[in-house]
């Protein structure tokens, strides 16, 4: 069964920890509890955005959603406060094993990472290629460079390759995403 | 018609920017709008969190919730980021005319607010006393202080007046909380 978007995560038990093979957003939530337990980063994921249209109010504890739809995120799922900087990213996953469609990724998350980036803050894309079981970060900054030289619809993972950096899967915390930043020496 | 916390927002009608006497949310949106739009901040509204139990799947766009619940929020409302640095804050009216009942802010939307500040993130509640007229903006560490300090449900409007900041109405933005921060001379 498929879901729109980022709704699958609302059924996944965050409390397999030791269950590899789990998709990415479970795995970065799984990330993200960890950097939070330990201090280190205060990350969350959004709430999936929706438009409710009925709701049965019995009680303030009671209340039932009986109809709502699935918005387009105005911005991405993820962002919190690293070492004191701002930092927003988006993540998808793709079972291509060649490269990373782009229509992936809405242009106005690309836009907003852009102004992210713009006021200080770090934006950056996780991708994961499932089948390669291989998990990138790329800046927006790269992103942004890609899609301005070229006219593809996809980005080859030979880009990744190189202006990418690899996130390499673990035990605690799953995927240490935080270590690319450190890695890149982005001045924090 | 009484809705659950932070639920009313779904029904707002974003357009109507010169409708006087909106509520406080509605207010923060138009702002909020305005700072990304003037380029002076990038700070958005998380979605209302909820847990989907049904999804009636015709198609990826025609996906309709046929059946879902209003989660307890495990963050506030609103982040971003403001001069290079992270923003976060949970927005509340009262109808009391003396204090502002506590437990209108979750314990854990406090500790979060507590993490961001440890940090180096600027946190904050803006609390709108409705009858008054009047719109507080309590930085997060002034609030742990009343917290740690005194065994009270609820914070008397003298607190606000000696520790907050008042934030002016205005036609755009509507409320320029962010001079606040620059009065505040938080160091940016």
């Amino acid at each position: 069964m498929q879901y729109p978007n980022g709704i699958k995560k609302e059924f996944v038990n965050l409390n397999t920890h030791s269950n590899r093979g789990m998709n990415l957003e479970a795995d970065l939530n799984d990330t993200n509890e960890y950097y939070r337990y330990s201090d280190i980063a205060i990350v969350h994921k959004k709430p999936t955005p929706i438009t409710i249209n009925k709701v049965d109010y019995k009680s303030r504890r009671d209340a039932v959603i009986k109809e709502a739809h699935f918005k387009v995120p105005s911005t991405t799922d993820y962002n919190g406060i690293y070492k004191g900087k701002y930092i927003d990213f988006e993540a998808k996953e793709t079972k291509s094993l060649t490269s990373f469609p782009l229509n992936n990724i809405h242009n106005h998350q690309v836009t907003h990472l852009e102004k992210i980036y713009n006021h200080g803050g770090i934006g950056f894309i996780i991708v994961r290629f499932t089948k390669l079981n291989k998990t990138y970060l790329l800046f927006i900054e790269d992103l942004l460079y890609f899609i301005e030289n070229n006219k593809r619809a996809s980005i080859p993972i030979s880009y990744f390759d190189e202006k990418g950096y690899i996130i390499k899967e673990g035990i605690n915390p799953r995927l240490d995403y935080l270590k690319v930043i450190d890695k890149k020496g982005v001045e924090l």
